[in-house]
């Protein structure tokens, strides 16, 4: 399977996250990719590509200019305003306070984000920039022919709305790629999202259309990131009504169960039957996962590798989460490899 | 004038609060009570009383009884679920995420906040509500004759909504005054509100009645927290239609602007003809105030203070906030010797 990978990655490095009450190291970390990387190496996976550019105009397809135009002049102002530390928003536009964009980048902080677990410093904007490069590029190995590909994304994009970014993502990156099947021709794309937290991004995205299937296994939002999205109700409004699956699981869910799910999302994609199939690959619903509550074991994500090739659709893994980062390369690498079949 | 006050304030002492990325002693700090306190001994401003005790009914008529649940049970779930910081929250139900009460206090804290900036630790419940048990006994003074009383209030108020908190506020103590007075007979309350930010809070919890007159001067939202609320355009709605005013001002804004915004909220205050005026002070106006833009002078604490008096109505004044803590005592106690016409 093709790898497209790039060293960009690294440019998203940020000093801390807000985490119990602290600034800590962030759980969101270059090692992660490199670790998938040396994983995929090892195991021979495939080639290794950087990726081509492909400019704002993907971008713009799914999330708001004014959203692009923040990210990308964010620090410079957070600077300019003499602050320290990585920018960290501290007051979001929650109930009945209005949607007015404010002046400030403090205010428009928080107007674009969720939350507060995910700083900006120098290099976000070029980073996730990179990552949608990276997506797009996997999908057109697809679009041209290949089985599969993987997207080695950093940093993630399922928490990242049309306008908001947070749970450390900024851009969208499966959005992106699904919305690139369908300008190509695609009628139908399936995004099935394996990551740990329920890809509540990608979700509002598509809530409202019938050309994307969007279909989560994650852990419960009353007890889980992102708390406030992800519940067994939310199927889809209007035109996508029915097109909006999740499975929210609860704490210490193992594989019996979790498989179980997997497999009612692998039917439900045969039913829809799309021309291309998204996943969005988490390994965070390991069991040693530091800020996760499932029990998935290393051999499990080659047997799920294996159940979504029986789908016998092309199939574009688009990296997003999972922090256990010694073990971060076998379980990604196992579903690539498991799908595969090996 | 009759002062009400409590060395329980104190138990609202927490390591931290989120500003500029960083986690910095918090602005909103025990030694400004203390200044304040201090200088109404020195000029004598009158007795300083401690407060009776309340109990909870006076919070529940305004604010949500799960909320003030959670307040109470915060910080103990927080420290059960092995956090080491202060307890503060990191996700938010914005714009089409949901307004479902997660399970976990992670998510709780989210739903029942409006920022970042507002940690919580032990003794936070305790001194809010004993911030209630001030306010309602300086109102009590004056339903007994007093033409005016302060209550040094701490933690403040204002920008607590029903069921959240941030802004350092947690139960809105000069909203809960104002409940107690109507609930004595009173049949209109204003409440002025001349903290730098604006009462967000205040505003929420009255803008659908008639009964409480809601009027703000304060930085405009454009530029300054809380960043989603008060702008000129908010005027109440439905029955309150026409009984909010607010005052947004840009930075920079000195005593000729402002004392003149003034001058139109007292002649607004006196078309309505309240039986009782509550005066949310902040005194973070004053021109060395560190999070702040206005620019008063300590004489203009003075100045408004006899154009209060003119309104010639029972008056409360309520503590707010104000962070310049060398200045805070000469500040707030000027509007209040002011008030007295010395």
């Amino acid at each position: 399977m093709l790898t497209v990978f790039t060293e960009k990655h690294r440019l998203r490095n940020v000093k801390t996250e807000l985490s119990g009450g602290e600034l800590v190291p962030p759980f969101e970390c270059p090692v992660r990719a490199e670790h998938i990387l040396e994983r995929a190496k090892t195991v021979e996976l495939g080639n290794i590509i950087a990726p081509q550019e492909f400019g704002l105009d993907p971008i713009y397809g799914i999330h708001d200019k004014g959203y692009v135009d923040f990210l990308e002049t964010c620090w410079e102002r957070w600077v300019a305003d003499g602050n320290k530390g990585d920018a960290i928003p501290y007051m979001w536009p929650t109930r009945d306070l209005r949607q007015v964009i404010p002046d400030h980048v403090d205010g428009q902080m928080g107007y674009y984000s969720i939350g507060a677990d995910t700083s900006i410093s120098d290099g976000t904007y070029e980073a996730a920039r990179a990552a949608v490069d990276v997506a797009l590029t996997a999908q057109k190995a697809i679009a041209d022919g290949a089985a599969s590909a993987f997207a080695l994304c950093r940093p993630p994009g399922h928490h990242a709305s049309a306008n908001q970014y947070g749970g450390y993502c900024f851009f969208n990156n499966a959005a992106i790629a699904a919305q690139a099947f369908l300008n190509q021709g695609a009628k139908r794309v399936s995004i099935l999202d394996v990551d740990f937290h329920h890809g509540n991004g990608t979700q509002q995205i598509f809530y409202g259309r019938d050309d994307v299937q969007f279909l989560s296994l994650h852990g419960d939002p009353m007890d889980s990131y992102p708390y406030f999205l992800g519940h067994a109700d939310e199927q889809g409004q209007g035109k996508g009504g029915g097109f909006t699956e999740n499975y929210p699981m609860g704490p210490g869910t193992a594989y019996d169960k979790w498989g179980a799910a997997m497999d009612d999302a692998c039917r439900k994609i045969n039913v829809y039957g799309p021309d291309a199939i998204i996943v969005s690959l988490g390994v965070d619903t390991f069991k040693n996962d530091p800020i996760s509550f499932f029990k998935l074991e290393s051999d499990d994500f080659k047997r799920y590798g294996a159940r979504l090739a029986q789908l016998n659709r092309p199939t574009l893994f688009v990296m997003e989460g999972g922090y256990a980062v010694e073990e971060i390369g076998i379980n990604a690498v196992n579903v690539l490899t498991g799908f595969e079949g090996r």
